[in-house]
């Protein structure tokens, strides 16, 4: 059986506030949650995750049903009798509470809450309204709720209002509560059977959560679920922190149909990046027909997908798309231990399988590694000669009948440039396939290296997999090569994921920077600035802007134009204007005073016939060869400020070839953003362009950031267009900007 | 059970010719096939697909096996053992070859196929060595043979050479060979208790059809099997074109490595195309590494992949990546009838379940119609109003385990805007999905619209997956969402692709243009003709170049920009230059005498001092304002000539934003190579610019593919980069061409 895979990682526990709950807890509300100044970030935000201490929740002592019910019919019958059933597994005390029955199911029966004979750990709500209760229940000390009664966001404004109610209720009482809108799943049968490294399910949709759960009957240990419902309080966030604190948890598998706060999410992510434990998630609303869907069923945003999926790649949350994949992937992640090298082999009995394997793993981008000479020779021992064994490895069958086909595997395993094994087994023939899979087992046993046998029968009730594949907890294994390469592409890029990973809440600022006051002097709320007054801004962030005056006469404007060098720009500056080149009120390359006259009653006239108020026209120094970039601040109703990166042009515009973070990230992040762009080679310097300056580029989108992070909702929106990257080691100038304050 | 889906089609079954084999081929070997001169395009290819007739070698009435053994140990014994247990289940007489043996299995031998005692229809070669029996069989006039022997093209050099030989001999013997390098499985067991229309599966590795063989124990039926190994002479397209033919087949899958001969796979592909069956495939090649393990694997090229997946996606083959996909859109596409509507509910006891199918589907293209008020209304009678109803339908659960189940099934699916029912069961909870089950099998009898179940259990032992929904043949039952998306598009493709369908043979040119002759004068042999050869040969082909003259003279320059009319362009013309405008050989935007002398000082000057050999410079008309694409043909190896269409300038630099087809295509595919380019919006206009003359500019496609086709081989390279596309109704223009002859 294996081990934790995250030994390994050195945590900083001191950073995780384990909230004793049951107790008030103290101080001002941020994002709902308690939190010391120092713990904020330049945003007012928090830096670290709550972890809430769920032991109590999972593993009760006592045990309150509030409207327990034994009469045959009612839905609260079946209820009661699957929770004292869980209550006797897991050694709870069970008390019904209940108006006028004397007992329920033979369990004497208290009147109201007030009577229980003790302090409960967890309530069970089956009543229709659970408000009324969650006084009573903060009055008798009880930790935990669950409440069943759906109606509340699910069903339009006034389910959420009742909701809003709930919420406050339950955060004045000091209890954790979860639901509504959920179910029996956290007190479902688990087995107890399997050991290993497990993994924990949360599911806001009890129902999607069943495929995980059921592949317990595959040999896959699950210790926790977590159905989420509406949030009222408990959010899947706090079951992430949770349950990465959990030995026994090797991955958290997620379905989520929206996120109740964005930023509690990210902390719970980095404090599972942080203890290396995988978060993989199904998450709903990549369309907008789906984003639809999901919010009418639970009640919550899911955010814009292009920001979801970046704030998840930062925190190394594995997104998949199907419950099988979610299945197949978590259970990778929670039993293999960290990969010894990250190449791929590629064995089969067939030629064909292993070209077919071995072309889309390469699509996914998994390294299948030439075997060395040598290697190749001593395969060869066993395989005939005139059959690859470079990689794939084809044994052309017959070995794998014999003492050969063992040996093979462990030569394979051998390679230190082996870290996977993948043997698609296409199709069962019992007198191969039977010893081929009793070999990969004992191997796999004998390995610390990561073996995966895919099962390519459709009909799967085949004793070599059901016996032999599904009895090991040492081999992984799949039904399909393409769940079988997905969950591989996420177990090595969790790896190198969690090695490198360094929490930029760390290293995200507290306290503002010098520029924040500049800053906060140019911002006119609830106004777009002028061309001017936004490049002020960036020159308050250390952002580089072209040598420029804002001039009210010709006769400056030719001053200017000797101040700053010929030849000169000179647009039209006003608070208001948009789609300046397009109006005719950008002039470029003028390079004499009498250009620049002319241009000045160019401008000022179109201005007065286009109905544009100006503030003046700008005299700006010409910048030329470079590469147009766009970089810019918007806000995202889960996520807040996001930063954006992009190609400026037609790139941008036409295919929206862009790259977008969440605050806070650091330099990492930001040159992979960069890395993203389809068309990034044209950084690389094209056409026999120099390379540009991609460290410039790189601090602009980091100075961006700390603006976005300092000013907060006060800047509605910035847009760099075009940043002029230069050639290497001359830098990024800001053409143009664009900010809107709130 | 279902009828064949094909019924509505017209098919013209002159077109296909129906060679009887066994017969010497009469006519000049074109592409290892004869053709009369009336069914060659103008490149000189054939037309139509010969479709062999193979019936014979499905259904043999006389066997022989040659080298047939029942010496225990012995590979061909086992080999013999299942041949004489396959010709008992299908009638046919069994004779056994071998030099010295009185009899196999008790069954008396002959000692040479020239004393076989009939003519047999099909002879199994189980000798280590094929080729020298070729020619007996010849004599014996043996119709077909199946040469199991490896060691040919998959070993190298010496084995292609041997491979050689063999087709060489086949060829001329006039009998069709299977092989070599394949195996059992055209003799395989088939289920015969499954009726309704069947899967045809083609694989050129035998053992990669296993998981389709094996779909038959789920009740997918299948019909015939042909392991193609090596191709020496009959190739996957043989069977297609043969399969398409036969009324029991509603699909053919195919797993492809490489193919033999590029337009033998396209005119099998239209053959079927017009015959309306469908042929999914998986074909191996995305990556370097798979197009060179494949290649290794049955010695055959893979093609250019985005060259495979454009000519697969002309003809209407769906390609899938796994083999699981293979078989599960297979079997729906040969199962299910032709849709009667494009739009897909979704339908689920869980809104969960129903967000998370919805999102998925809408990411995939599928259409999800908002079900009208009155069929909310109606459904609202069977499921609480506070279950959204209007798709994804959630029915909450309990309406499934009564009699309302069954008519909110028949009320969704008697809507005319569904053509598709989804009913994802995530997980079995026998009191609901027991009856949820029985009713979605009765209703799939009762209409003849697609009911998809997605059986969502990792176990499937379950008996309402095995006995219930296997066992009905109306439902289409997948173990993934992802595979029944993906199949349930492909459906929908399918028919929307056959009912559009026009074969490009049917209006390929058979004669050359007059064009032709006039390009073939400008045709260099071996050289890479100067930019103004290079515009004539477009002129040939009636596409618009600037205005422009040669001249070699500064005087003649002048001249001739007074003909072309101010502002003109200069450039340098040569047979041999590249990158011109880097080197500095181009001027534009020329407006007086003077300037126009200066530019011709200047081109001569550098062209001498670069090295350049110019035949003169060209003075050209001046086109601005539209948008640049580029127009090329290049050579394939497998599909010959191709035409490519992209954005000029960063986007096909850097983006390699352009579409390819294979010729011949219709100019639909032109506009669809259109609709492909992401950065297509630029075509239609953006930033204020008018829309883009798309006629013009398909219409250049059209006859840049006509020269393509006309020209053949001889024209090895063309590169009209840029066209520049002028605004709606003002054509397009050639700015610049390169043209390599061969």
């Amino acid at each position: 059986m294996l081990g934790s895979t995250h030994g390994t990682l050195t945590t900083d526990s001191r950073r995780a506030r384990v909230i004793a709950c049951g107790e008030q807890r103290p101080g001002p509300a941020v994002h709902g949650r308690a939190a010391d100044a120092d713990e904020l970030d330049v945003s007012g935000r928090p830096l670290y995750a709550d972890v809430p201490d769920l032991d109590r929740f999972f593993r009760p002592e006592s045990v309150a049903v509030i409207g327990a019910s034994d009469t045959e019919g009612r839905p609260n019958t079946g209820i009661t009798r699957q929770l004292l059933d869980w209550a006797g597994r897991v050694g709870a005390r069970v008390h019904p509470v209940h108006p006028t029955r004397p007992s329920v199911f033979g369990i004497s029966c208290v009147p109201s809450v007030a009577d229980l004979p003790e302090q409960v750990d967890l309530a069970v709500l089956l009543v229709a309204d659970p408000l009324p209760v969650i006084e009573e229940l903060a009055e008798a000390k009880v930790k935990f709720a669950v409440a069943f009664a759906s109606g509340f966001a699910e069903t339009g404004e006034e389910g959420a209002a009742a909701q809003t109610r709930l919420t406050a209720a339950v955060r004045r009482s000091g209890l954790r509560l979860l639901g509504p809108n959920t179910n029996l799943n956290a007190f479902e049968r688990f087995r107890e059977d399997l050991d290993g490294p497990a993994i924990a399910l949360i599911t806001q949709s009890g129902h999607q959560g069943r495929p995980v759960f059921a592949a317990q009957e595959l040999g896959i240990r699950l210790s926790h679920w977590a159905p989420t419902g509406n949030e009222a309080d408990l959010e899947t966030a706090d079951f992430i922190s949770y349950f990465a604190e959990l030995p026994e948890v090797g991955a958290i598998a997620c379905y989520v149909e929206g996120l109740k706060d964005g930023r509690a999410f990210l902390l719970a992510a980095d404090r599972a990046a942080r203890r290396g434990v995988p978060v993989v998630a199904v998450k709903v609303g990549r369309t907008e027909a789906g984003a639809r869907t999901a919010a009418s069923h639970t009640g919550k945003l899911t955010g814009a997908d292009d920001v979801v999926d970046a704030a998840l790649r930062q925190y190394g949350v594995i997104r998949v798309d199907g419950l099988d994949e979610l299945q197949d992937t978590a259970a990778l992640l929670a039993r293999a231990r960290a990969p010894r090298a990250d190449g791929v082999v590629v064995y089969s009995i067939s030629g064909g399988t292993g070209a077919h394997v071995a072309d889309l793993a390469a699509g996914l981008g998994l390294k299948l590694p030439v075997l060395s000479e040598a290697r190749q020779a001593e395969l060869h021992q066993w395989i005939p000669e005139y059959l690859s064994v470079a990689n794939p490895v084809d044994n052309g069958g017959h070995p794998v009948g014999d003492w050969r086909g063992r040996k093979i595997i462990d030569s394979i395993l051998a390679d230190p440039e082996v870290g996977v094994l993948i043997c698609p087994i296409t199709g069962p023939f019992p007198p191969l396939s039977d010893r081929l899979v009793q070999d990969l087992v004992a191997a796999a046993e004998a390995t610390d290296k990561l073996v995966c046998v895919v099962w390519g029968s459709p009909v799967g009730t085949e004793a070599a997999y059901r016996e032999v594949l599904l009895g090991s907890s040492r081999v992984a294994t799949f039904r399909t090569v393409g769940n079988c390469l997905t969950a591989v592409r996420a177990y090595l890029d969790h790896h190198r994921f969690v090695s490198g990973y360094r929490s930029p809440f760390d290293e995200a600022p507290r306290t503002p920077s010098p520029s924040y006051r500049k800053a906060l002097a140019l911002m006119r709320p609830g106004q777009q600035l002028s061309e001017h007054a936004a490049k002020q801004l960036l020159r308050a962030y250390g952002i580089r802007v072209p040598r420029e005056q804002l001039v009210t006469s010709a006769a400056a404007a030719v001053r200017a134009a000797g101040l700053v060098g010929y030849p000169v720009v000179m647009k039209a500056s006003g608070g208001q204007i948009a789609h300046k080149t397009e109006l005719g009120l950008v002039k470029i390359g003028l390079t004499s005073a009498s250009q620049v006259r002319d241009a000045y009653r160019d401008l000022t006239d179109i201005a007065r016939y286009e109905g544009v108020a100006l503030d003046g026209v700008l005299v700006c120094q010409m910048v030329e060869r470079g590469v147009e970039m766009v970089v810019g601040v918007s806000h995202d109703d889960l996520f807040g400020p996001t930063v954006t990166v992009g190609l400026g042009g037609v790139l941008v515009e036409v295919l929206h070839d862009a790259a977008v973070r969440v605050p806070p990230f650091g330099e990492d992040q930001a040159r992979d953003m960069l890395a993203e762009l389809r068309g990034r080679a044209l950084l690389d310097g094209v056409r026999g362009r120099p390379p540009a300056d991609l460290d410039a580029l790189v601090e602009v989108v980091l100075r961006v950031q700390r603006m976005a992070l300092e000013l907060g909702d006060r800047l509605a929106e910035l847009d760099i267009n075009p940043l002029m990257v230069l050639e290497q080691g001359q830098g990024a100038v800001a053409l143009d900007a664009l900010a809107v304050c709130r």
